[in-house]
């Protein structure tokens, strides 16, 4: 008998399949995720939760006419291979290919675009507003994770949803994990709700009782009503939902397609707003998946047959350092607390965690929560360091402001996946962070050329006594040697690491490195090139800065940022606060715009982060000014 | 008898008192805030409704040592008189001053430093975190409104707490609205616990049935077990809270003061999260007041006989204008909807929401579901307005980025009190807008330079399809003619309104008539000025920007708005982009930093946002260049 998989070309071509063959066609779709993730790398674990709850919406729902929003959306594989993806689906997460995210750009079957957690209640609410006001009839459904439920945007637009009373469907997927595994009072919740017998449906035996009820309870209305009311909570297990205006449905096995198939339609007839609670297993069909959730969570490439992951690299990654120096530093300084939210080891915080459980805090998927938590902390004496993901604390922007640096609070801000993150494409490039980070008053921000240097970073911004934010990449080093000690940086001081008369290059950051290849490359052509790690985007060490830009009359500033707002401007607000005019400045990071996903090699190449374009630039400035000399006048070298 | 109120010097003399001299010190703290805030303007609603509350508070726990956070703090004005600040409160919200929120640098009775909603219980669980790591003892007490319930890192916060099992007390106070009526399910949930009959207590009935139940359930004891455990239902009202893993008390009346002293009390020992329901009334012991809450929530100076507002000026606010242009334009474009977060009327929708209601959305003190709605709005091709206070909508960022301009959503943002704000001080100027939004890609950027630009820059915006920003100070117009029909503006063109060869002065928003002013004193000293209005800050008008630039050779802009990452900083951009060097730029604006409370005149004279200033400046470039001109040769007159 052949394969199913092959025959699905849109979700009409699921409708008509048996349970039975639906069956098949999961453990087939487990087979060509597994194999393709193996080879591209992807979020393995929770695509193999969602094989059969995926089908079972595509059946009871018909899409594009009917919405349905992934929430985080990495969770996408199945919808995108049984939506007219199929033949594509061994390009995913590669530059040019399929997005490992749903986008409405690659598909209409994708209702909106996420990556971030927790905003597809309020998309989905949205829609259905509008449906409703442009008269239209279909259905909306956000399928959303229990991790993404302790995100606080998510309770909002449930209040909100509750309330407005409009045709929405929540399906909770309930996996018992966000990446790590769960935690918070709403995940005890979901845990009593799975686990409890008591809460399980015993619909008729309550009925039974409550009619004998009234035989002793009569003499008290009241009461009896009051007893009535309360049996809600028995009947309906998820009261907590049924109090935010929500009708429950559950909770039913997200791998068995009977219950699936009957509780979506039934959610479908009913009618305002209903959450659906799915429980599913992560990793559901592949043994190390299952075994090791948190890992196969999102993975690299691996072998299939062991699990284990391939050339992995001998050099330590960006993550992995800054995890093993804050242990070094903790153990000396019992002030030290780390927090994260909801990414232990994906912020290099898993040995943290174990060493130092009562000074660990997992908030869950919570960053703005976790901004203030770390000012309440500081504001006692303690020094939290809060290590998220560049493009997820975005969502903190406001308490990075009002609640650390105006009260001027000594919380240090681990930003991991700065600049390019790669495969996972706009959703999570961290590239703002240079430009909402140093525009915040009182924060002073760093960003390691290597390594090692990342070491003294976190030193130095322990000892500060303010805010302070790290910025680094997403991977390995550069594999420089790592001082065994760290130590305390000079704040606001660059560091000069070759002089030239000919141009002056600044670079933050990764960047930092490419600098200096350029230089090489520059002197092979007869340029000689200052080059300067700068260190602190802010304080920028002005001196320095604007001494070798006047000596050398040509500067060109380097960064894995957007350029509006970015380290080149702050370059820019310098000389013009200093008066220093007639040099020629040119400012390389990423222009105006979202990038793609794509390895960080193909996206550095693409958008001119390399030595290459550097020396292009350089040589253009230097070509150009001779042009232009008649009217504009550097100040040449040794002014 | 004397009054109490002057016997009050610190917490420890309101110890002393008791429950009768309590409630006339109660009586004598109404008559001083009323006649405070009648003089100086406030937030006289919310305090007059925790005068009780906060007595109590302050007998049951010992400030500084025990921690009570005020969430968004604007109630605090009754904790800050009887914590030695009475003899300043004549000062409240007036330059130098007492501000009118709390400041750690104003008292060590001040814990933390609130101004934006649903912070509290962040901040108060890092308190009680490092507390116990340090091994201190004291308690911590988060007060939050129930308006501010509605935020989604309050729920955080909560579903944190409440996994964590710390010591940590909530008070919930509950006025039944946050700044306008309230909104939500939890807001029906919480109206249910107070209202309903069957909610309030009867534990002694309930149990006399619970000992009869069983006679009649024996046969089956997993159902008696499940109807003991549904009895919690009826004996504990607030399950929901339970459920989140916090001990409720409640629901309490908040002017009683044997209630409140007799729960606080209860709360203070009971150990574990514990979450104190109060219920009171805002505007409590002032006619007007409770009759408008809304109104009195904050107001300017009033006459307190009448409770009118006193000195209201004719002109229009820019917050009426763009109210009743919405209105207008949504009158003839059925896909336009509105939406506020709790800011109906302070952000000009209350005509919109009352000729509109099925347009008009108010969702809460919930920026990040507020943006996110739009965005789904707008995938289904309606054309969201989302009114929020520039400082407010920093809670929105990664929703800005992620879901509206990532996807290139036409949601259109209107963004009232950009700029500085005045009394409220720091934590809500609106200086970063600039920065934050024209780093987001895709966004186009407006600012207007008079009332009646905005009419038109509203127009614009809702004709572009794409994501667009409006930014607009608080306050009133200039005054000018209104257009009677908005129209479309060309989109990245600027507005040159004056030629001179000497010097450019490029102003945006409100720092456009103040341009205007500089050019005309100027003019006087024998400098003629080219003034232009820049209108749009994202796209800026690149040609006519540099060509004046240029032909002038010297150029000033100038924002009201942060410099770093700001307008001044995009034109550097521009500039460095375009390789125009050699010319004198200087940028004005607020250098980077928070500015204090006060009038907007004040800190605008103070800041340098002034004719004089650009004045002095200009003359400054002008004089220095020639002192350099050996070494900087500028471009001079029509290069």
């Amino acid at each position: 008998m052949g394969r199913y998989l092959e025959q699905i070309n849109s979700p009409r071509d699921v409708r008509e399949l048996s349970i039975t063959q639906l069956e098949q066609l999961a453990g087939e779709i487990r087979e060509e995720i597994i194999s393709t993730v193996a080879k591209n790398g992807g979020h393995l674990a929770p695509n193999l939760g969602v094989v059969e709850l995926t089908l079972a919406l595509h059946r009871i729902f018909c899409t594009p006419r009917d919405k349905i929003i992934w929430d985080v959306g990495h969770q996408c594989y199945v919808h995108k291979l049984i939506t007219g993806r199929r033949e594509q689906f061994a390009t995913l997460r590669t530059y040019g290919g399929l997005s490992g995210f749903p986008r409405p750009d690659e598909s209409e079957h994708d209702a909106f675009g996420t990556g971030h957690s927790s905003t597809s209640i309020s998309a989905a609410l949205g829609m259905a507003l509008a449906r409703d006001l442009k008269g239209d009839r279909y259905a909306v459904v956000a399928v959303i994770g229990d991790g993404s439920m302790t995100g606080g945007m998510a309770y909002e637009a449930l209040n909100h949803a509750g309330h407005l009373k409009k045709d929405l469907i929540v399906v909770l997927n309930d996996n018992e994990m966000s990446i790590s595994a769960n935690v918070g009072a709403m995940s005890g919740y979901l845990n009593r709700l799975r686990t409890d017998p008591k809460y399980s449906r015993g619909k008729d035996e309550i009925e039974q009782i409550l009619r004998r009820i009234p035989s002793i309870g009569s003499t008290v209305v009241k009461v009896a009503e009051r007893l009535k009311d309360s049996f809600k909570y028995l009947v309906v297990p998820g009261m907590l939902f049924e109090e935010m205006g929500f009708t429950y449905l559950g909770p039913i096995d997200g791998h068995n397609f009977s219950s699936l198939l009957n509780t979506l339609e039934q959610a479908r007839t009913l009618g305002g707003p209903v959450l659906v609670h799915v429980i599913t297993e992560k990793g559901r069909g592949y043994a190390p998946a299952v075994e090791k959730a948190d890992k196969f969570h999102g993975i690299g490439p691996f072998d299939i047959s062991s699990g284990n992951c391939l050339k992995k690299s001998d050099t330590s990654t960006y993550t992995e350092v800054f995890g093993r120096t804050l242990v070094k530093l903790a153990e000396l300084d019992p002030a030290i607390v780390g927090i994260t939210a909801a990414m232990c080891s994906g912020t290099g915080l898993g040995e943290f965690a174990k060493k130092f459980p009562r000074r660990f805090f997992d908030v869950g998927i919570a960053e703005q929560h976790a901004v203030t938590l770390a000012a309440g902390l500081a504001s006692q004496g303690l020094k939290p360091v809060v290590a998220i993901y560049s493009t997820f604390l975005q969502r903190a922007y406001d308490q990075i402001i009002h609640d650390v640096c105006l009260q001027q609070l000594p919380v240090v801000f681990a930003v991991d996946r700065s600049g390019i993150v790669g495969d996972d494409g706009p959703t999570h490039h961290g590239l703002f962070d240079i430009s909402y980070l140093r525009s915040s008053p009182n924060m002073t921000v760093m960003a390691p050329a290597d390594e090692n240097e990342l070491q003294h970073m976190l030193h130095t911004a322990l000892q500060l006594n303010g805010p302070c934010a790290v910025r680094y990449p997403r991977g390995t080093g550069l594999g420089v040697a790592l001082d065994r000690h760290s130590r305390v940086l000079p704040v606001g001081r660059a560091e000069v690491l070759a002089e030239g008369k000919d141009i002056t290059l600044l670079a933050v950051g990764n960047m930092v490195p490419v600098a200096r290849r350029a230089a090489a490359l520059l002197k092979e052509r007869g340029v000689l090139a200052t080059v300067i790690n700068a260190r602190f985007i802010k304080p920028l060490d002005e001196d320095c800065i604007t001494r070798w830009a006047i000596r050398t009359g040509r500067l060109i500033t380097v960064e894995e940022n957007t350029l509006p707002g970015g380290f080149g401007s702050a370059v820019l607000e310098l000389f013009a606060a200093k008066d220093i005019t007639g040099m020629q400045v040119k400012c390389l990071g990423i222009a105006d715009m979202f990038l793609e996903h794509g390895s960080q090699l193909i996206l550095r190449e693409k958008y001119g982060l390399t030595a290459e374009n550097i020396v292009n630039q350089a040589l253009h400035m230097i070509s150009s000014q001779k042009v232009k000399g008649g009217k504009i006048i550097g100040l040449g070298g040794g002014a």
